[in-house]
């Protein structure tokens, strides 16, 4: 169902790849009907939802109404466009900016939605500060206005400098983007340096100390708003936790618990692939007594226990230990054990990999290093089969074996491409681009795995990945934008722009096919491809106005082949993106760097860990570093301890727990589990109906196990 | 004295003036003279110094050592430069980029050292963030070869492009700071447009992802700092209170005590010009049970209480009115004073301010326009005389009243410009260009004034304001920076690039005076003036670094004209500047904006406003709110209340209190109060030594009172 529904949206948001302006272009018979399709199946699934949600909370929820008006706007605006078409009259499809409505709205998609909301939120304060920030802009217009107005001065083009106040703002406005800086000072600049003071107070007022208040007011509003959304998911599940308790509970003696066979039964419903040990071992905790009862307290935490990854370890032989126990521990096998274990092997690898550097920078045409190429492949290989001799295979690519998986992929890929690549070559003596290209790609990813051996890099790295999931979500706020953004700018611009092959040097092909732009910076810097004549084009262009700079430069071209206003599109998409998303994003960054670095273990770990070394089954975390138990390279995000023939080990059979790395936690629960430790453990929260009102949407869990509210 | 020191540390600094290359060239010898008689000062000075610090702590300090360090040096570099200059031998003066070294070391500017200490220890941390970011970019370059290298493609200016590894490194550094976007991409895109995703996964990882960790990375380790030497301030002053109580307690009953007049003497000393009814106030806070002593709790206190401004108000009569009370309080004044103090007397100044807007944005050559310059002077002239006329005015120019000064000042000097001018101009039947520019400037500062009647941009304002002296801390931290990298650019690059009269097209002039230019985008973009030649210009150039926009042009440029390896300056300049020092200031902005958001009274504060509350002797901010006793606009930042006419409150004879405006307070004070509170108030702190060891640098107050802990 899920999965329909998202197909659905990916295909009717892909429409705008067929319809005019087309990449592949179609009739638009074929595209309203694709498009009607998936109309019917979105109303379809908002039937299905309102037949299993409560009638009331369905029609409150803005979600729905948003999704009903949209598909009746897209019908409508189908069938004037269809009609229009039919008598030959060219109309604008303005239903396809509404398109995005269906990702933002659908129940899937809570963390875009998320995001819309505290933007939302942060809207007034924002508008404030940007009142403020254009009226500073507009005086300082003024002001250059009446200094620089009458001085007759030129630009380096030639063209009056500072005359108009439209333009004056607009170029006042560019330099807050720091894009058309120093050259929008050096006319006043080389008349009298006094003047570039008006220019360096102006910088210092509106680029840096508005800029980082925009931040500054978008990153608090962000963490207000984080922080209330989490509170509320923290009280909810509270609550929950409470009803279950009052369900559950039976008296003993003077105080309310629960009984072990319930507990485990309930263990066992939410969480059905739970070990035998691991639930054993959870009891431990919860009935510290072992007094075959869990008390209140204790049952409050069962979500949290139950969300705590444990890793049990199974302690393993090594296969080829269990099928040939005589070679696997002959002298001379024990001895490369211990060769791949220590640390030179690691530095050796990093050496080669810097020589294969150097030897890929180097030119390939010669016969001999390209020889070489299949030396350092080799030598790779050999690499990754003496580790798999060495340690245990299924630990060495346990789950959560980020870096060894990323080792053998890169290498195994490389190693198909290559031979790929020789085999086309010199079955057709043709090098195929393509593949030629993903080889020479795939060779120096390789050179990544030097970030591997040093573990400040490896931090940072983890850290990223560990964001990673939450940029998605970026990604999805950007698609939205940039869609709604591409569709307008579609309809306002495509076609006003042509490329041409640059190797083209008519004067048609010199002002991209439109003479307005004869004389333009536009066309002077060949900008011809940065068009609106289709979705993808048009994407690219909104990357680069994301990134600013010569943003003015399509601004101007764009507005010198259709109208002046038309810088209005690129000032709102600067506000929007810049000003509102990216800061976003970095709000998002720093939050979760400080997360990192404030990086505690929670009070259900430590009760966790410490019941583990009491009951002697635990991996110490020292143990791991140490480089004793296994190699040091690979045990830092390992979560697993191979088999590895150290003795002290082995006299422990059997069963071993460790909590999975905290480098691996989502940042959302980094989050969830501070602000839960605000709420005392004897608070139960504001009763239900106050926390479902404060806002109804998000509220549902979905699958009936505590995974929604962690 | 400490103003005798700021003297000469700006007369050593100036000496780049005037030395070689020069703005105000002087001969060596005067320079010279000047720079021993600086060090002298700064030797005696430092012997000044050794003499009331003891001798351990004296050596011990880096301060004095960097000090006489930097004297020996520079006497070497002199005496070298001297007898080489005697034999016509030019060479280095490089002792002048140590100069800031007594800038930065001067016992008084505490403030920049802190910040520089702060940038020291950021620097581990931004060491390898740095280096995986430079991997990253050297694994891209490397990519870019290989993949874009052997196509033949040209740049816009037809040079070969991607073709050499350090080029493309360069490029692709100059790409995360965007400023070679999108044009670095173009020739790429152009030829396939699937090259442009190898720059959008290079803009994404790092221009944004690693920016925004140098961001975090940074501001983590300013507050970290922060915090640390904020929470030693915090335990030395507890420390001290400590000592202080030991030495004049006296046991009454079971507990020690001080009694009241030894704490009256000892507040009166500390704070020599507090009023005895203040002190009575305080008192009666210490003293809650009036037993004639102060209990050691209290007594701690102290530092606290005596640093919260009280306001004492004395209510004053309106001057007019004692004199002439009859034509004051008569009907008809009375009517001018309700007229002032009503709202629709702001909006009509509002409505005014903006038709003046309009007015001076059309051409002012129309003589009916500038005679309206004169009505809306006399307009203002005559709303401040009106309000004068209605408030007290000692009140309405009270010490913290920023915008009724700001108001009159503008206006004053609005009205001595414009009669100046108009003096000069029917004198002489000549404009006075300096005069004419600043009279447009006041006159268009005037409209500044609509955003005092907005309360919303009144608290932006007033933040920021707030936050300025700590801006000028990093006035001073920029001002070092650029000292030094100046000193070095001018050394490196003056006289290899000239600047001419833009209306001179001979070819030495198109190409700033050297031939290396030409064909350069440096050349072409008219740069010339942008320079090495002196202090002035240099500086010039390093602020168009700072915001980056088109540095590669301007790096570009000077390395043609000298050698490639001069590009290493501008990086490293960008390194410093941008990544670090533009980092902190954000960060700090940010901090400052999230205190100014979480602003709530002190425990200690509190404590006041009850007791003046108890002893009916205050004034409700709500009251001041309200409009009811002083005009709305005028009471906001107030701190006063003005005699105006409430009967209820004219009952009340004498004095009132009130705790002096969230709003003035100063970032370092805040964040002080926010660390105390963490501190419990029994516990008395590590003992001295360790405070003292932790960093021997910061901890001698300067004058007897408790200002230096705040």
């Amino acid at each position: 169902m899920q999965v329909a529904i998202y197909f659905f949206i990916c295909v009717d948001l892909s429409l705008a790849l067929f319809e005019e302006p087309a990449l592949f272009p179609l009739p638009f018979l074929a595209t309203s009907i694709a498009e009607v399709l998936c109309l019917i199946a979105f109303f379809g699934r908002l039937v299905h939802f309102a037949k299993v949600t409560p009638q009331m909370v369905f029609w409150k929820d803005t979600k729905n109404i948003c999704i009903m008006v949209t598909i009746a706007l897209t019908l409508i605006d189908l069938i004037i466009y269809g009609s229009l078409e039919a008598v030959n009259i060219h109309s604008v499809r303005w239903s396809r900016a509404l398109r995005p409505v269906f990702l933002i709205n659908f129940p899937e998609s809570r963390q875009i939605r998320r995001t819309f909301r505290s933007i939302r939120n942060t809207l007034p304060d924002i508008l404030y500060v940007f009142l403020l920030f254009m009226f500073s802009v507009l005086i300082f217009s003024l002001m250059a206005l009446k200094l620089l107005g009458d001085r007759g001065l030129r630009t380096v083009e030639g063209l009056p400098y500072f005359t108009n106040i439209l333009e004056i703002a607009f170029e006042l406005y560019v330099l807050v983007t720091t894009a058309n800086s120093p050259d929008v000072m050096m006319p006043a600049y080389n008349f009298n340096w006094w003047y570039s003071l008006y220019f360096i107070t102006y910088i210092i007022i509106n680029t840096y100390i508005f800029m980082s208040v925009f931040l500054a007011v978008v990153y608090n509003n962000y963490r207000k708003h984080l922080k209330n959304e989490i509170r509320k998911l923290a009280y909810l599940k509270r609550h929950k936790m409470m009803e279950a308790f009052n369900i559950l509970k039976v008296k003993v003696g003077s105080e309310f618990v629960v009984m072990e066979a319930r507990w485990r039964r309930l263990a066992r419903t939410v969480m059905p692939h739970i070990s035998s040990p691991h639930l054993e071992l959870l009891l431990r905790i919860s009935d510290e007594g072992q007094k075959g009862y869990v008390d209140k307290m204790n049952f409050l935490r069962l979500a949290d226990l139950l969300n705590i990854q444990v890793v049990t370890m199974n302690i393993k032989r090594h296969p080829l230990e269990e099928w040939m126990p005589w070679v696997y521990q002959s002298s001379a096998s024990l001895l490369i054990q211990r060769m791949v274990r220590h640390r030179i092997f690691v530095w050796v690898y990093d050496i080669i990999i810097l020589i294969n550097a150097i030897f890929i920078a180097l030119d390939e045409k010669n016969p001999f290093i390209s020889y070489a190429e299949w030396l350092f492949l080799s030598l790779y290989i050999i690499e990754i089969l003496l580790k798999l001799y060495t340690y245990e295979p299924r630990a060495y690519f346990g789950k959560k074996q980020f870096w060894n998986w990323f080792d053998m992929l890169i290498i195994v890929a490389a190693l198909v491409a290559t031979v790929a690549n020789t085999t086309i070559q010199s079955a057709s003596k043709y090098n195929s681009q393509q593949v030629l290209d993903i080889v020479l790609i795939l060779r120096i990813l390789r050179l990544l795995r030097v970030i591997v051996s040093i573990q400040r890099f490896r931090l940072i790295v983890t850290t990223l990945i560990n964001i990673g999931p939450t940029i998605l979500t970026f990604g999805g706020l950007i698609l939205v934008v940039y869609y709604v953004f591409a569709i307008i700018g579609m309809e306002a611009f495509h076609g006003k722009v042509r490329f041409f092959d640059p190797n083209f040097t008519t004067p048609d092909a010199l002002v991209c096919g439109n003479p307005a732009l004869k004389d333009s910076a536009f066309a002077r810097d060949r900008y011809c491809k940065n068009n609106f004549n289709d979705l993808a084009s048009s994407f690219i262009v909104l990357m680069e106005l994301t990134v600013v700079n010569q943003w003015h430069i399509l601004a101007d071209g764009f507005a010198l082949v259709t109208h002046q206003a038309a810088k209005l599109y690129f000032i709102s998409f600067h506000v929007v993106v810049v000003i509102l998303i990216v800061n976003i994003f970095i709000a998002f960054i720093l939050e979760a760097f400080f997360m990192a670095y404030s990086l505690e273990k929670s009070e259900v770990e430590t009760a966790i860990e410490r019941k583990i070394q009491e009951l002697g089954v635990g991996i110490q975390e020292e143990e791991m570093h140490d480089g004793k138990l296994v190699d040091n390279m690979d045990a830092k995000d390992s979560g697993f301890s191979g088999d590895d023939g150290d003795k002290q080990r082995k006299a422990l059979k059997g069963l071993y727990f460790r909590i999975a790395s905290k480098k691996y936690r989502t940042v959302d629960a980094l989050l969830q589990q501070m602000f839960e430790s605000e709420i005392a453990p004897e608070d139960e929260g504001p009763p239900l109906d106050e926390i479902l009102n404060f806002s109804p949407s998000d509220i549902y869990p979905k699958v009936p196990n505590f995974e929604n509210s962690a």
